[in-house]
Order: structure tokens, then sequence, then C-alpha cells
């Protein structure tokens, strides 16, 4: 007599393209964005301090702030200061997650602090962008004080595209979080 | 001689808590996004058509647009009537997706559009506000010209705080969408 031994069928859920990233902690299975989001913080602290020089440098060299005068200047100049800082922070805190997590904060609520500062950041960005931009108007043409003005615009605009790259990515990485 | 039929075990994955909302189409089983979102398109709309007639109904009673030396108010102008028809289509089609569903696009298509649509006019409008401020600067006080570029400026800030809690919901139903 042959006894037949009951076959069992697993039918197992089809695993989703984005569950390594969220289950394992390893850097080698999760490079791409931890990499982008590096990639994408270095190029907004690069955009931002730029143009933190570009108007600041030559106020060293003089010993006064060339931009006294235009407080569209001043407030650009204060706004990228701050991008820069929180850009610095941001790598800062993406190399110590790589090396070793949980440096600073839970993993939970550095998402939530970085979706709401890297919004906060963009906004501040592009209206300083746009206040810049009335500031040219009263600037002449051709002076060094001019030059630096549209590189300063350039660049803050540079950053805060740079930002909302970012603020997309922590979104996607916060909205990943909320749902598992 | 018995013949054993083979056993078939299926092990079905743990039902989200949130797949009956992407699931199902019915009205009863997810009124509160529905709701959020036709809420704030409300709000959105209200303030920016408010911001929009504070500026443009002196100009219609006297027959010329006050705000013409203003290129900063016109600015202004254009961006929440941008703001106010954007804010429209986006609740007639909030409407139309309660009634019978898919009127004009795909939802993915959709989902998609209003995202980088609400993250575009979040930043118009506070490229607009922060501008405005600087207006304000050049407008003699008291005048009515400077009352309205008051109420404008503080309707349109209220429509970009709108826009950005529909920028984050329409940003929730986008993640939703590319998980599952």
């Amino acid at each position: 007599m042959a006894s037949v031994s009951p076959v069992v069928q697993l039918q197992l859920p089809t695993p989703s393209p984005f569950t390594h990233s969220v289950a394992s902690t390893g850097w080698s299975t999760r490079p791409s964005i931890h990499l982008s989001n590096l990639f994408l913080r270095s190029l907004a602290l690069l955009f931002s301090i730029t143009s933190v020089l570009s108007l600041g440098a030559p106020s060293t060299q003089h010993g006064e702030t060339p931009f006294s005068g235009y407080p569209e200047l001043r407030y650009c100049f204060i706004v990228t200061i701050l991008a820069s800082l929180y850009s610095a922070f941001q790598l800062f805190k993406g190399i110590c997650d790589i090396s070793h997590r949980g440096l600073l904060i839970s993993d939970m609520t550095s998402d939530y602090i970085s979706f709401v500062l890297d919004q906060l950041v963009g906004y501040l960005l592009i209206s300083s962008s746009s206040v810049t931009v009335l500031g040219l108007e009263k600037i002449e043409l051709g002076t060094s004080l001019w030059k630096a003005a549209i590189v300063t615009l350039c660049m803050s605009f540079a950053a805060f595209v740079a930002i909302v790259a970012c603020t997309l990515l922590s979104g996607y990485k916060l909205c990943k979080r909320i749902i598992w």
C-alpha cells in the first residue's frame, strides 16, 4: 500500500520591489536611496554655499557689506546661510546613518523633521529668489554687486531645485514609513 | 486502495488597513480623504478668489487698474488668478470623482498631475506673497490700494497654506498609488 504524502503549495505574495529597502538595514542592499539623498544634499550644500560666498566674499575683502542698502539681498543672504547650515547638517546625518544608524534621533522623528524642514527651506529659498529678482532692479547694471547678485540668484534657485528633489525623497521615505 | 487528495494551503497576505481605500470605489468607505480634499480645495478657492477680488474689484469700478504702476501687485494678481482657476478645476474634478469616477483622465495620471501642479502653485503663491511684501513699501500708507494690497497679501498667504495642505494630501495619495 503506497502512502501518498500531502503536497503543500505555498502561495507567497509577490515581493514588492521596494520591500528590501525597508526591511534590511545593510548598505549594499539599498545604495540607491542613500546615495541619491547624499548626492542631492551635497548639491544643495554646494549651491547654497556658492550663493553665500558670492555675496559675502566681497564684504570680507573690503571690510563692509556692499549690500547693506538692499534689504532684498540681505534676506537672500540670510536664507542661503540657513540653507547651507541645514544642508551641511543633513549631509552629516546622512553619512552618520550609513556608518552607524540612529546617531542623534530616532528614524521616525528624523523622517518627520527632515520632511518639514525640507519644505520650509524650499519655500524660504523660492521666496528669497523672488525677492532678489526685485532687488536686481535697484542695482546699477554691470557693477560687481550686480554680478554678485546674479550669481546669488542663480545659485539660490539651483539650491531650491535641489531642496525640492530632497523634499520629494524625504516625503517618499516618510510615506513608506507611515504606510508600513 | 484509498486515494489521498493533495492538500492545498493558501497563505494569503494580511490585508492592510489602507487597502480598502485604494481598492474599493464606494463613497461610504473613504469619506475622510475625499472630504478633506474637497474642504481644502474649497478653502484654497475661497482665499484666492478673495485675493483676486480685493485687487481687481476697485479697478472694475473706476475703469482703470490702480496697481498698474506696481509690477509686484500685478504679479500677485496674475498668480492668484491662476491659483483660483486651478482650485476651481480641482474642486470640480473632486466632485466629479465622487459622482462618477474617472471623468477626464486616468487616476494614475491625475494623481501625478495634481501633485506636480499643487507643488507649482504653492511655490508661485509663496513667491508672489514675498514680492507683494516688497510692493507694500512703495504704496502710501492708509490709501485704498494699500488696504487692498494688505488683504491680497493675507489671502494669498492663506491660499498658500491651503495649497500646501493639498500638496501633502495629493503626495500621500500618489505615494500610496506608487507603492501598491
